[in-house]
């Protein structure tokens, strides 16, 4: 047990520093409270529109409510069994990261949907109007997730002063990202696939038309999966991150280090709020333009503030010096991974254009070639994160004050560029948080027959949504990969600490070996079950629209309104009951390797998953989303309805799981994998000694 | 280094156990010529027949020269290098290692050749005919290969005592299948899907037709990338796990433990020579009977042999009885991994039943569907590799003779359950081998339009060869894991040795998390290089097609013959084209990374090789098979010509270098990685020390 305990003089000291954290969390929660109150006083519209709105908001909290259902029990029984077993404060952090991130997801629904509507209304005042809602919709989310974040983690940590005593509130927010991410994840592809394999293919009518049943689940899954789960993912990230650093900075015993990552968090923050101000309602003709012009303020001003809170807090040494420049690499990565991911994922560049060629040639063409490059795509992406990781290692580890120390600095220089990357979730996530707004209006803005020139406005906006989308998922593969690599030097640390032993984590032991092996199968095991689910809760949809039409003829002439919310239940109900497979594995199967075979293996198994989870998450991510832009580039070359569009449509619909169940959900599983091992290390007992 | 030297007294007493491996190779080649001039002396067949065979010959040759003009300069150069650099005795061992492997290649060729043309003739026969005979030719390339791989080795160690100084045999064997597993996998693809899309598609004329210019190609594909590059493929396995197993055996420091992992070669040995020996020509119904039948035999006379050869000369103590289980263990993985493939590939399961009706939902489903299957399977597959680690490494360390070997001795008894799995390689092969030998006889019967009566025959066993060979690439890929595995460890104890440093390989260790994540990288990047040079070369075949069909239109009314030299040179210039890409990578990335960062992270890269590669080999490989089978599933219930059957045709194309390209080459692939790490270990100076 570490236990860093600020003396009377110290307490004075740092009191700057402890609060710098908790006021940048408050900030960023008053700007999205602004931001928030900005967009509820846009008008909304028609009754028409805010009907199909409040369908949508009835949808998305029946879902909430029945996740809610299931979750709240369970959080209740983690926090008693791990408030009981573990020690009261881990319990208590658990229900607090457990609880704000559900807050979360909360806020994250309510805010899109609201914005959804006025964006549609606001269509009629043109693309700057409208960019504005959109965005300022998704920055309340964008700046509400990381604050709650880092509040919960400061704060718990002030009044524990001990990291370890409140890794509970990683399992926290592991729970509930396993819910919305990986059950929103089901949900939305399901709606979504559902709605279209009936829609578009049997009944003939157009993507979006209210006659469909299944259409209001489709757009509240594109606020479940697309909005909220991005939260929870990135959150979680976050959480586990900053957790890990202080983790191994509270191993390094310099009490100044262990703020120092809070305090990079809170920097990032601050540049977040100031890089979404740069976004205003003028009319602007490039939505791209500003966006960028945002994420390179808070960049610029987050190294400046990394500068200064390391000049004043952790002194003018060399070691601080060199902790500061693996901030500035974790910043740094974050344009560099966006532009990785947008060159195999945009239309303006060879990967999809490669893809979209390849439709002529047919179906097993267009299939391989999108395999081929989201395979292809894992190498530069991987080549950015090990120079950052040798980089950053390099740095801090050459800086250690002690030689003995080199290790421990390097492995929490690592970790700081984690955090660096992560501290700009703020305004990284309101970039990407506008895109399902955007989508939302658009589908309102069909529904309701508002005229050409108003769905030109969204699908504008739209089409930089889902390029940001894609950029987005970029950085939170990253971050959870590098959060997972920080996590696991933290268990392994942790470990020896509890059983008082040292531990032989090396590639010569066969428990390493045999973790690696397992661990390396749990992403391919969970994609194949994911995109199972998937498949197997839209025929479940299909039968619900199918019945639905044949029930009542009169739904698919307009004058019955089909049963919405029937539909959004059985996308629901399918989602959690597909979850809970993918949940169970990677619950489970740390457990038991640990029972079993030890520490060792658990670590190995850790390593192992993320080994190929990274390297699967973002192919099936980078190859779902070329394939969407590929036959988005099929149709703006004017060959919409031709024989080769067909086969891009095809490409997209295989893509649809890959890039927004299975990928995202690997994120949530490597580092729910990593939470369970951190709480559970006192049941790792080794059974069986290999 | 390590040395063992016998004494006089010793030489004595082992000379029995020195000449039995040789024995049993020298046996086995002699089996093996026996099946050869069985096969040469049956009938031929029409001049027609024999042309067509003489057309494939030729076509075979030209390929094998011009690849040999390549090999045989890098060869010489290798050796010579290898030679002066690292020793004489690597020199040659490297040589000896390459032209064995070269000649079982060309061995290959020839005979599978050959009895294709024989069986096509025997085919009026009726079906016990024909099966002896391309079982006979199958088994000719089966007991061959593994003689080769035993008597290099063994002859190899009795000159020089060393594993250390014959390490470069791995290296020969390496560069080979380099050429003939990844080249051949390249060719075959390239010509099988130029072939069918002209000539199916555009042309409208069969599958094997005579006026298509690249039927030669195709055919010529099934023998290079099928027989011959399975081949060469398990000879790698064979020498890599052996060396390894010998390298472990040499560290432990008892002399009686290096001939044994040899004992163990020559027990399968001669248990597959009998095994084969119970293919009689009398007819049967159902050739999968005898198959089995023939397996289980020489399974049974293996283990068999084992006890009796470790009872003679490993002593009769509870170490002996424990290594001798280990060996058990590995028989016995060879039916489970058989029986977990056949259960994913196999249409009469629900695996390939489910991907059958997926069809009926269109291609998104179709595709998704095999991808889940083929991702799925990977669980059952490491769960068994998994079970034998633990399980031999479980016994053979407690049963150490001083438990400060226990470590050792648990390594030892993993590499032997790796080394009694490849034993049995001859009886495998000769089941495997027998496939490509029965398609192309089908190909020669409908080419001469020999009637339905014929082909049916060879449909009969090519769909039982279907099957085999799908099982096969299960074998092959576990046994690559686990020679890589076994390799893995020589070569962290070598740098050791070589150094005179204890590394620090644990998983915290940044070198060794960097080596994990580029090694992981590698299959990705491979499998993405690949599928497109696959594409590549397809395309240009296509070229020549429509150019000749163009240049001459007599061809397609069949007056003027097509040139098929020019279709198979075009195949052979884009394999090895697009191989030496994927040959880069595999060689370049872990010299560079061990000159940068030193053996510890070269250690990581073969692991995280290892962990990702066999995961996608297995998921590729049964992903692909189980489409072909789909499809086929599909025609069996009478829908060949429906929509449902376009869509199945389209998932066996996307198949098409799952299986057959990127699958097998990744078997090569995570071997050669070791290989060149083990001989080019006296480079990793570790620039940069992280």
């Amino acid at each position: 047990m570490i236990y860093i305990s600020g003396g009377a003089a110290c307490k004075c000291k740092m009191a700057v520093e402890e609060l710098l954290p908790i006021g940048a969390g408050i900030a960023s929660f008053a700007v999205a409270g602004i931001y928030a109150a900005w967009v509820t006083k846009q008008k909304t519209g028609t009754k028409e529109m805010t009907d199909i709105s409040e369908s949508v908001r009835v949808g998305a909290s029946a879902f909430l409510r029945r996740e809610m259902k299931i979750i709240i029990p369970i959080a209740i029984g983690l926090t008693v069994i791990i408030g009981y077993f573990i020690g009261f404060s881990n319990g208590m952090a658990f229900a607090v990261g457990a609880a704000l991130s559900a807050v979360a997801g909360l806020i994250s629904l309510k805010i899109t949907v609201k914005a959804a509507v006025r964006a549609a209304q606001s269509t009629n005042s043109g693309l700057g109007k409208t960019f504005a809602l959109a965005f300022r919709g998704g920055a309340t989310v964008g700046l509400a997730v990381p604050a709650m974040a880092l509040i919960a983690i400061t704060v718990l940590y002030l009044i524990f002063r001990d990291p370890i005593t409140i890794a509970g509130v990683g399992i926290g927010a592991s729970l509930i990202a396993l819910f919305i991410r990986i059950g929103g994840g089901i949900f939305t592809k399901a709606a979504d696939m559902g709605a279209d394999l009936v829609g578009k293919v049997e009944a003939n009518i157009p993507e979006d038309d209210p006659r469909n049943p299944a259409t209001i689940a489709d757009n509240v899954g594109d606020n479940v999966g697309d909005a909220a789960g991005m939260g929870s993912d990135v959150y979680e990230s976050y959480i586990v991150t900053m957790l890990a650093s202080i983790l191994i900075a509270a191993l390094i015993g310099a009490p100044e280090n262990i703020l120092y990552p809070i305090l990079v968090g809170a920097a990032g923050m601050i540049a977040s709020i100031i890089g979404t101000a740069t976004i205003g309602s003028r009319n602007v003709t490039d939505v791209m333009k500003p966006l960028n012009l945002s994420f390179y303020v808070s960049a610029g001003i987050a190294i400046g503030l990394n500068f200064v809170f390391t000049y004043m807090f952790l002194g003018q040494t060399t070691t601080a010096y060199a902790l500061f420049a693996t901030t500035i690499v974790g910043v740094a990565l974050v344009p560099v991974i966006q532009k990785i991911t947008d060159h195999y994922t945009n239309y303006k560049f060879k990967p999809v254009k490669d893809i979209a060629d390849s439709a002529k040639w047919g179906y097993a063409s267009l299939t391989l070639m999108g395999i081929i490059k989201g395979m292809q795509s894992t190498g530069p992406f991987m080549i950015a994160l090990v120079a950052a990781i040798i980089l950053s290692f390099a740095i801090s580890s050459a800086a250690a004050p002690d030689p003995s120390q080199a290790l421990l600095y390097g492995i929490f220089g690592t970790s700081l560029t984690a955090m660096a990357m992560l501290s700009l979730a703020g305004i990284v996530l309101s970039i990407d948080a506008f895109g399902p707004i955007a989508d939302n209006a658009g589908g309102i803005v069909e529904m309701t027959g508002m005229g050409e020139e108003n769905r030109k406005v969204t699908d504008e906006i739209d089409a930089v949504g889902n390029t940001t989308k894609a950029v987005t998922k970029g950085f939170a593969i990253a971050s959870a990969g590098l959060a997972a690599l920080a996590m696991i030097q933290a268990f392994q640390f942790e470990a020896a600490e509890y059983f008082h032993m040292v531990f032989d984590y090396s590639l010569t032991n066969p428990a390493v070996i045999v973790g690696l092996l397992v661990g390396g199968l749990i992403p391919f095991i969970i994609t194949g079950q994911l995109i199972n689910g998937v498949s197997r809760a839209a025929s479940k949809m299909v039968d619900e629209v199918r019945r639905q039409f044949k029930a009542d003829p009169e739904i698919l002439t307009g004058k019955s309104k089909p049963d919405y919310a029937k539909c959004v239940d059985i996308a629901t109900v399918a989602s959690i009951k597909e979850l809970w497979k993918s949940a169970s594995v990677a619950i489970v199967s740390p457990i038991i390797l640990g029972i079993m075979l030890g520490p060792t293996a658990v670590a190995g198994l850790l390593m192992g998953a993320v080994v190929t989870g990274i390297f699967l998450a973002y192919h099936l991510a980078n190859t779902g989303g070329a394939w969407d832009n590929a036959k988005k580039l099929v149709e703006m070359q004017g060959n919409k309805g031709s024989e080769e569009h067909k086969v891009a449509v095809v490409g997209d619909i295989i893509g649809d799981p890959y890039k927004d169940t299975a990928g995202p959900a690997l994120n949530t599983v490597i580092k729910l994998l990593n939470t369970v091992a951190i709480v559970f290390v006192s049941a790792f007992v080794t059974i069986l000694a290999l």
